[in-house]
Formats: structure tokens, sequence, C-alpha cells
């Protein structure tokens, strides 16, 4: 099944958002080391984000071991590259995992190349980006649409 | 064209988040009165809400001025109601205006019923809902990619 990563979080409370949006959604995330805070269930949960009780989520300590154990499936990484593919015109697959850079620093050239393809929302020109929490939101509803995943209701 | 727009907005930092999400994907946000918070420019600033210059924007006083500025056009609500639609299955038109509830409280009941339509965002029962902000950028995000109209680049 699809899931959501985040690649070296930097703001507690845009993991803290995307804990509750994949808790909401069923989708799993995975969290990708280093993070830029204190990854505390306690500290999380004083901050509002009770979500993590019922959040599917797993913590990598690297790219590498993220990477190593999804060596079969396609990592999609949100970039906004020229040359990537506008994310509601892209192909997504079942088995998909959909990545978001860091807040500050998106991605390393190295690890970016190791990803399968690379989407980007579609911005005015010479605006600042959009949050982290809304892209990943944006690219997931995208592909839930897409693949007709949501949950049943 | 497509308007984004926040009923009663009660917590700052989201509509700091809709007016980046507006300004960066030109779409045009109303917002309507009463807030939660006080609304001046220098202080969204003071919190890196610096969209606010880049903005397309529109403070309404009330519901009912809103109402009465856009009486020609569809307003559709974002409410978990059961009768209303999922929201990727929904039949968005260009000149839609998309509305997002309050935190807290949603919609007053008068206030919805002055609505064209219902939509709402597919979720797991008993989980809490999603965050303002987040909702908002699904839906606009559903709505943009089924009319074709982000920004072209």
């Amino acid at each position: 099944m699809l899931h959501l990563a985040a690649y070296h979080p930097q703001i507690p409370q845009n993991t803290g958002t995307l804990l509750r949006l994949s808790s909401c959604l069923g989708i799993k995330l995975d969290l990708i080391r280093p993070f830029g805070f204190v990854f505390d269930d306690k500290r999380l949960k004083r901050a509002g984000m009770d979500y993590i009780d019922t959040a599917n989520y797993e913590i990598h300590d690297s790219f590498e071991l993220f990477l190593g154990k999804y060596k079969s499936r396609r990592i999609i990484a949100m970039e906004a590259n020229e040359i990537s593919t506008v994310h509601h015109k892209f192909q997504y697959q079942e088995d998909d995992i959909l990545i978001v850079g860091s807040e500050h620093d998106g991605f390393m050239p190295q690890d970016l190349q190791c990803c399968s393809d690379m989407v980007k929302i579609p911005m005015l020109p010479k605006k600042r980006s959009l949050n982290m929490a809304i892209s990943a939101a944006m690219v997931l509803n995208q592909a839930m649409s897409q693949l007709n995943i949501f949950p049943k209701i």
C-alpha cells in the first residue's frame, strides 16, 4: 500500500501534522533520521499531537536503511526541480512511497538520485514554496484520488 | 475563477498557511469574520507569514456580506456530514468557492444551509479530524486537478 515518508524533518509541528494526516487517512508514515528535533512521544503528546497512538509510523535511522527496507518499491520525491513531473499528471502506483524533503534543504543530491521519480506542485513564479506538510497532503491527495484508495465510508 | 474561503478562522497559523497556499497557487482567499485573533499585517509578518504582500485576499465582515458579494456563485462547504459528497467524487466548477469551516465549530447550521453543496474528505472512523489548512489544501488540490487549473509552468 501507498506510504508517505518525510526525509530529515526539521520542524516538529510539521511531523505532527503528517502523523495526524496519515492517521486519519490510514496511510503508513516513514520518518527518516536525522530529525531537527527530539522525537519523544510524551513531548509530541503534550504539544497536542495525540495521533501518535493511532498512527502507523516507522522511524528509519538513515536514508540508506529506509532504501534497504523498500528496495522493491518506487520512491517518489516531492522536489521542485525543472525536470520533475507536475504532481497532477504523474501516474501513481499503489505501492509507491511518496517522500517529502526537509523543510530547509530538501534532499541531499546523492539521496535524490536514489529516488525513482520526482514530482512537483505547479506554483506561480517568484513565490516562496508551500509548507512541507501542505505539499505532502496535496501530493498524497492526488495519489489517493487517482488510485481511488481513500477510506471507504 | 475558483476561490478558497475560510469561515470564522480561529487560529492565526492556519490563516497564515492558507494565505501562503493561495498565494503560491494564484487562488483568491476570502476570509470571513469574526476571527479568533487580531488580523494585523505586522503581526502576521512577524510570525513569518510574509505572503500577505503577494496574496490575493479579501476580508468580509460577516457571512451575509460574503454571500451577498458572491450570490451568483456556488459555495461548496467542507463539512464532514453524513450526506456530504466525498471530495474526490464531486464535480467542481471553475467559479466555485470552496469554504472551510472554523477550526472549533465548523459552520453555524443556518450558514451551512446557505451553501450550495457539502464535500468531505473520507477518513477512517474514530479518528480525530484533519487540520483545517490540510483539509483546505486537499480539497483545493482536488478541484484544481479536476479542472486542470494549476499554474502552467
